[in-house]
């Protein structure tokens, strides 16, 4: 068993499926004059073979995670067609008398080094890819053998050095049980998502890991405790095997009140909305009986591709997803890159502290011709269900205004071109910077609503990255000064008659759910799978016993304490609950 | 007439010396294997006279701008007799039959693009140096004329290409008349320490610079509006002195209220005190009649050496800092280092975003060994004088108590090694984190003092990191949200009988002097340069009309509003006081 960290929860059992990423030892032969002819001519037969495989593998993995994703393929079979590369292992071998094996593994070395000696992303990953395709060629020139792509119908454990955010939301979690990553943070904008999906993931196995997963292995993933088994014996696969049951069984009992209103005992309607970064995710929520989507990210539309997605794609998606939710509300949160969300073909600067930079509305505000083209579309989608606008990271009276200008013009623009929209369309922003708090009664005054996003709003408030390993014991949500700036936050609202809702993580942290009730906010939005189990909790909470905590939290000095009182709150439900 | 940007106010007029940086012209000549022992032999004469000429430079430049500066060129020196170097040159010499100088040239540039391939900012240090020794051997093999060094007794304008804050601090402010710098901002360290030495500062010239600056061209230089004239007529350079005399009557004219009381005319009490980084800074701040210093950082104690400062050296400094003020109060804040500021022989990790990382505090509290040898330097220092204690960063209740036990600690050991130190020295924090301002009356009931940090605070609410460019108009210190944070962090020190100060940069703000006195603060901490300035101003201004200007303040909406409020009472001022 390794012990690695539990990143999203829940129990796979299956067979290890590897992304590539090979290593292996290669004798150093030399050869004479003689042999060059036919060195040459393995290399060429090796690089024939590849090719061919590259071309089954895309077609395999193009149902299973999406033919975005399959790109990358085309960049292998670019380097292996690449004159440099071949010029490159002739030379070695015509030089250094060397075997084929011997020049291709020198060749990928010197390539990779060259290009992991530069001090650019672009060509780090390039690096990545031609350590990739290189050791396929090198697999056969070694005659190692195949490896077995897990058919369509078979689901499997994923094994990956590391998972981007792109790469994630092309997965299709019919097809994959479980997750096991070596690298990786709880914290990762991937563990977020594999948390939305409900795939178990564990990451940061690395240091644990004596000898590498083989693709075919039997592997029990525990996303809840972190634990993977490797090739477990018969006793440990029927323990989790039972264990999966009986979370399907809860989970099965769950969705039973996935159509009753959540409303709590006492009367409090709480909508429990979804956070969504594309359809697939949109559909879980809607199994879960999610109120709506409470922030729609749009970042990830234009993440997976090469340009900047055109008015009419973005508004075929916003339209698709808004008459999916059938006149229940949509919040669509304008472009939120920069910080550690990047595009590859906008070039941002390179900034000694990105949380801190040119990110969000900064970047809307300052690109306006990108932001108008958002807003149309978004515009455009709103006579198709009831959908909002929500602007991130705003700061300041200035910005908001600022936006809204914008906005403006692209409503003058579509009455103009006669395009119908929603007149009445609801502008919020999220309360994500302190100072956004800190004048939060004169921001209620200009927008319709405000959505609370924790997740930034911790990492300013404490002057915490939390992304960073050395320091994220200080990331606190339950710090009292975020818990006075909750209600800071939310009294503003009310004061001027705005909505207030909550987006970040932790909306979907059970313990937290009698903050919401006590400050008696509108909605909480949350990963889609978060949301039956906060609706079991709420449909057994009281809103006036929430109000009581509130005001104990009020006085706490420490997160200990407040963290303490919540979970007290929450033990003294569940025996409460157990006992009828 | 060249426009840079003003980082430092002040005039100076003087011949340049220019920190060396030469590029020249290489023609490609070709040689015969005759030539070889010639070539070699004229590589040998350039590196003994490179050498000779380093060591004079070495000895002339000691005593301008400190012996630590000139360990640099210990490191030229090891270079020039490094085998590896000279076997470049001969091989390129023997192998491409080149000439020495064009041998010379491919040598370093071989080396330079070898260095500054790999991602490592010592590697890219060592690159630099290699470029600049190499350059001074090249200058020799093509007999260019000779940089004459300005002499001691002649103050100069140093032009560089950038001015790291400890090169800065080593700098005589009696030598150096004028700083020119290609690169750099205004919000740079190094451009807060030329304000305290007073030093006029011109940066970012670069973009405007047609033809490079050659050492002994007269140059004047306007720190406040930022221009450079190179070799003016005399016209400009005679203005330009009758300003400068202008200047330096008023400054002598402000001399005069040195010793007056920093006391408005309704009788408010307003200390005024210094931010210092050395004795030399403390030297000015006495000068100008400082209530003592509200800010020793001690990081700069740690910045100019090859390991950490021991006790006993830090309790030397710290004495002799304390002695110096007779019985004025001495801030020491403890270690602030990360974020941007680095110590070369204490690795700190690559952090994504190291504004929101491991720093300050944070490492003090997890190296507890080298916080506590801190403490007990301080703590021996503290009876010598009125010595207080601060935190910097803290942004929890847990902090103050952790470091306080470390604290405890420290003084238990002098206590039972018999050591006196003041037992009842004041303990105080930084409020520079959003959290620690929404918690201010926690804080408030920890400790003997606060002191606002202006810079660090506004960052964290704003979410904008100062040193971005990109974004830096959105650093805003009269946002309305910073107003209502001072607001409170003052209500809550008032509330719990602690005493609160500011010590940012917008303490020595002119337009800033009347929040501080309508918040009723105890004591602004400013650049030592700024004091006189603020202090005739405070003589002139009445508290009563500030506490209603604050009023007005609190109700703006935007920093527009709030900087047109407080331009319009500066402007009624000084037509009050140009009427009698």
């Amino acid at each position: 068993m390794i012990q690695g960290i539990g990143a999203s929860s829940g129990i796979a059992i299956g067979k290890a499926f590897v992304l590539p990423n090979w290593e292996w030892e290669v004798p150093d032969q030399k050869i004479d004059v003689s042999d060059f002819a036919r060195e040459f001519e393995r290399v060429y037969e090796g690089i024939r073979t590849s090719k061919h495989e590259i071309e089954q593998i895309k077609d395999e993995l193009r149902e299973v995670v999406g033919s975005e994703e399959t790109h990358i393929f085309d960049a292998h079979i670019a380097i292996l067609d690449d004159p440099v590369f071949m010029n490159e292992i002739q030379g070695i071998i015509q030089r250094q008398y060397k075997a084929a094996e011997v020049a291709v593994k020198e060749a990928i070395d010197h390539f990779v080094t060259m290009f992991d000696l530069l001090d650019d992303d672009y060509m780090k990953e390039r690096a990545l890819d031609i350590k990739d395709v290189g050791n396929r060629l090198l697999k056969h020139l070694l005659g190692v053998p195949e490896v077995t792509l897990p058919s369509d119908t078979q689901p499997f454990i994923l094994i990956a050095k590391e998972l981007s955010p792109s790469q994630l939301a092309h997965i299709n979690p019919e097809h994959v049980l479980g997750i096991v990553t070596l690298a990786g943070s709880t914290t990762s904008h991937s563990s977020i998502m594999a948390r939305a999906l409900g795939i178990p993931l564990v990451v940061g196995v690395e240091p644990k890991l004596k000898e590498p997963i083989i693709t075919g292995q039997t592997i029990v993933v525990d996303g809840g405790a972190g634990h993977v088994f490797i090739d477990p014996d018969e006793a440990v696969i029927k323990r989790y095997n039972d264990l999966h049951d009986k979370l399907a069984e809860e989970k099965k009992k769950l969705q039973h009140i996935a159509d009753r209103l959540s409303v709590t005992p006492d009367g409090k309607a709480l909508r429990l909305e979804a956070n969504i970064s594309s359809i697939k995710e949109l559909e879980i929520a809607l199994a879960s009986g999610a109120n709506g989507v409470g922030l729609f990210r749009t970042e990830f539309l234009y993440m997976d591709r090469n340009r900047f997605p055109k008015e009419e794609e973005q508004y075929e998606v916003y339209r698709s997803v808004a008459e999916k939710l059938s006149g229940e509300p949509l919040v669509i949160r304008t472009l939120d890159i920069g910080g550690d969300k990047q595009l590859d073909y906008f070039e941002l600067p390179e900034e000694d502290n990105p949380f801190l930079g040119y990110r969000a509305i900064r970047i809307s505000l300052d690109r306006k011709d990108l932001f108008k083209t958002q807003l149309r579309a978004i515009l455009r989608a709103s006579v198709f269900g009831q959908v909002k606008l929500m602007y991130p990271l705003i700061s300041s009276v200035n910005e908001v205004q600022a936006a809204n200008a914008v906005l403006k013009e692209a409503m003058e623009e579509l009455e103009r071109e006669g395009i119908p929209y929603d007149r009445g369309i609801k502008v919020g922003i999220m309360i994500e910077v302190p100072a956004a708090v800190m004048i939060a009664d004169l921001l209620a005054q200009e927008v319709d609503f405000f959505s609370i996003g924790t997740n930034d709003l911790v990492q300013f408030t404490l002057a915490v990255d939390r992304m960073n390993e050395e320091i994220s014991h200080l990331y606190d949500p339950f710090h009292p000064a975020l818990m006075r700036m909750l209600i800071q936050t939310v009294e503003a609202a009310k004061k001027y008659g705005i909505t207030v809702g909550v987006c970040g993580e932790l909306a979907g942290d059970l313990r937290a759910l009698p903050i919401w009730l006590g400050l008696d906010v509108d909605e909480i939005s949350m990963s889609a799978h978060s949301i039956l189990l906060v609706k079991e909790r709420l449909l057994g909470t009281h809103q006036k016993e929430s109000r009581l905590l509130l005001q104990e939290l009020k006085a706490c000095r420490t997160s200990a304490q407040v963290i303490e009182k919540l979970e007290a709150f929450k033990n003294a439900l569940d025996t409460r609950t157990a006992n009828g």
